[in-house]
């Protein structure tokens, strides 16, 4: 191992191989579930350095964990504990190579930040539409690892849309040049969308091709109470109607994740907080081209029709981007308050949005009914049919001895719904290691024979991120 | 082989394999090129009926080509001349089995025509935006394998982009069930995207959940004369700033593709023809969720600062849907029109738009200069940087000794620019058989090695549709 050390130093310098020293941001995980051990932590400053360290690692046997901005949610993106892994963080190459405004595209490498994209393209008049919590920290290479998805969603579309093409390094430490900016390209399989979401299992992303949007004139938010998640699902259709293209999120928050917040944030005023006539509220956002005056007229008209139709009882328009904010913060204030009041359990789930209503009422009593005094946070991104739907510990009790004993029971309670409602039990956060025995019980057997199929074609060795997203070994 | 057509005959009744009769719209390919000869034509009526077909001829060592409308540009659908393929027509299973409004989806099965789907959809209150001239008589099933582009590209994507989710027969006859409707998953490898635009060498597409949008309220055709193609591009700039998501068609058209649609369709009233002053033409099509007036306002503020720009010189606004109609029925008698001045050559190129004007000029001059006489008919759909960049015959002459002369020449010159331009030789035709040289010549050797490895390992058999896209026999 000293050699391929040694080698690793030739490629990138050798201040750029970390063996030593405090290196807990790269080996622990965001939500400090895992920690591992890398042999050593290399930060390379090219693709050909990307291309020449995977070479010397497939030499050597050793494999490779790549890491943009190690804030997955899925333990994707460290090594394992067997201090044999390369880590090879992408930090390093993180350029803007080019804007080009008239092809609405923007190319970058794979360790910029995510804020640095959306400021890059704001400086140039246009806008970049992913957006989500970690967006000051993730890298864009992350975001097309694991196919990110956030607020925008229902808009724009996950990163995969948002991708028009790829600089790739081959588990055989190859350059893939494919960063064409090309709206159309019907050459053969389409290999941009197959390393999109793979998690580093196939090859390292090092550079991308990302669109651009026109940057819409206004923004405006609303709040609005509903009768029922029935009516949220109602409200959603007369918004797509209404406003078209114009809505660019829709988010829906159940009364107790709103308690959660106004308890433990008190500073923030919660719309409709504790109105029992309203166990749910949407936030809506309706982006415009036109003016703000357009933009609040066809919201007023939106909401005029809800309100007729009686899925809206009640609504506020943020008259100001201040109060626009703060909306919205009260929103992304809800991951936060849920730690607050103490340990919980997460799931990242989607549903077809016309079942949802069904899957919460049956999973709700499901749940409630078998492990009493359970606590239901349920929010999300309703536009996407992607839910929060989150477990907190009983009020009374021990909340670790809670997960402790009960966190299998609910995962398998939510995934076994989930299932029947022909869902997905990871809608945005992918599946790393966390979820590789997920997968193995509620993924098709057919797909994920393909998937392994891909796999061992694509990376024979078994060096990229082995283990996360799928077991090669345990193929039938 | 007997045994064979036997066993089809058992599972999906003697009157659905045909062997005898004329098989011609089974084996001749759309634009007459080619003829192959088929062991039998199947007509299964079920995923589980193709899964079987596809099981029987793995077993006998036969290999099938899956078939839809057979109305593919690239010679993909047709068996080769060996009478021993199995051709699989899909054309039975055409039911929509269900439209789930609330979720804004349609799950239908590969067989249905595309005209079935945009008045289904339509019936239903939904837009369904894939449109193209065969859309009477191709399939969504081809549209899918073929990714298939058309008029609505600018604003709503290609056929992958429309999709959610597919159902599919792979090629050891499993079949996978993946119509799900979601719009976020991120359970493991995006097979979906991998198997739209395969051209049915990696499994057999049963069905597929779609997209459906809001129908918009109105819809608005202008017809603009521009100066240069330069000008057309700062048009297309400025349509996507003023109209953002209302834009939803931007074709452009060179003054000799609008005088062929002059000469041979002479009751077509084309504006702005021969105008010197007016080089290329731009149509422009607003879709709105509001009003026609809002639509005609928000047009008419773009055409004036187009206008103050300088990047348009005159343009008409249709007054009524006949007159839209008679606007688009121009664009889209340009291929008939070049058919009726006689033999040319086509392409279906893709350049970055901000490329375009470049090279246009650069490939018009080099043609001009080595072909003496050769008359360039350009136009497309400038909004995906999507050019038909055909080449017509010179009016003196023997057409068809030019094109039995010239034609690889001609292709060898603009291809080769392309190249050069970072463009793609094939941009919503796909590969076929027609251009699996094309892309052994133009396509990286790396992104060809996980082609290949891809294809092995899905298919290790070859028995689907084998040497069309990519020979698996030429790897390194």
């Amino acid at each position: 191992m000293t050699d391929l050390i040694d080698q690793l130093r030739a490629i990138v310098g050798a201040p750029h191989v970390l063996t030593e020293g405090d290196l807990t941001a790269y080996e622990q995980d965001w939500r400090k579930r895992e920690r591992g051990k890398a042999l050593a932590v290399v930060r390379p400053a090219s693709a050909q350095q990307v291309a020449d360290v995977v070479k010397a690692c497939a030499a050597a046997g050793s494999s490779l964990v790549p890491q943009g901005g190690n804030t997955g949610l899925a333990v994707g993106s460290i090594p394992d504990a067997s201090g044999t892994q390369v880590l090879l963080s992408l930090q390093r190459m993180n350029a803007v190579r080019d804007i080009d405004a008239a092809n609405l595209t923007m190319t970058v490498e794979a360790g910029c930040i995510l804020q640095t994209l959306q400021e890059t393209a704001e400086k140039a008049g246009f806008l970049f539409p992913l957006s989500l919590a970690a967006e000051g920290s993730c890298t864009i290479g992350g975001n097309l690892a694991t196919n990110a998805g956030g607020t925008q969603v229902v808009r724009y579309g996950n990163t995969r849309d948002l991708c028009l093409g790829l600089e790739v390094v081959t588990p055989q430490g190859e350059i893939w040049e494919g960063t064409s900016g090309l709206r159309k390209d019907n050459t053969g399989y389409d290999l941009r969308d197959l390393l999109i979401g793979s998690e580093g299992t196939l090859g390292v992303i090092t550079a991308a091709t990302m669109k651009l949007y026109p940057m819409p004139v206004a923004r405006l938010t609303a709040w609005a109470a509903l009768p029922s998640l029935d009516h949220a699902v109602t409200l959603l259709g007369l918004a797509h109607k209404h406003l078209g293209a114009g809505l660019t999120g829709f988010e829906v928050m159940g009364q107790f994740a709103l308690s959660l917040v106004g308890k433990h944030m008190p500073q923030l005023r919660v719309p409709f907080l504790g109105d029992a006539s309203a166990p749910y509220c949407a936030l809506l956002e309706i982006s415009d081209n036109e003016s703000e005056e357009h933009a609040r007229a066809r919201f007023e008209s939106l909401l005029e029709t809800a309100f007729e139709d009686g899925c809206v009882t009640d609504a506020v328009v943020a008259e100001n981007l201040t109060q626009a904010h703060q909306l919205w913060h009260i929103r992304e204030s809800i991951p936060l308050a849920q730690a607050e009041e103490g340990l919980n359990i997460k799931h990242d789930i989607s549903i077809a949005v016309s079942r949802i209503p069904a899957f919460v009422a049956e999973t709700d009593a499901l749940l409630r009914s078998e492990i009493p005094g359970v606590r239901l946070v349920n929010f999300g991104h309703l536009g996407d049919g992607n839910l929060h739907y989150n477990v907190q510990a009983p009020a009374e009790g021990d909340a670790k001895a809670f997960l402790r004993d009960e966190e299998e029971r609910v995962n398998t309670l939510v995934y076994d719904a989930v299932e029947k409602f022909g869902g997905s039990f990871s809608a945005e956060h992918g599946v790393g290691e966390l979820k590789v025995h997920k997968l193995e019980k509620h993924k098709s057997p057919v797909a994920m024979g393909m998937m392994r199929a891909i796999k061992r074609g694509l990376d024979p060795q078994n060096i990229m991120n082995p283990g996360r997203v799928l077991r090669v070994e345990e193929a039938s």
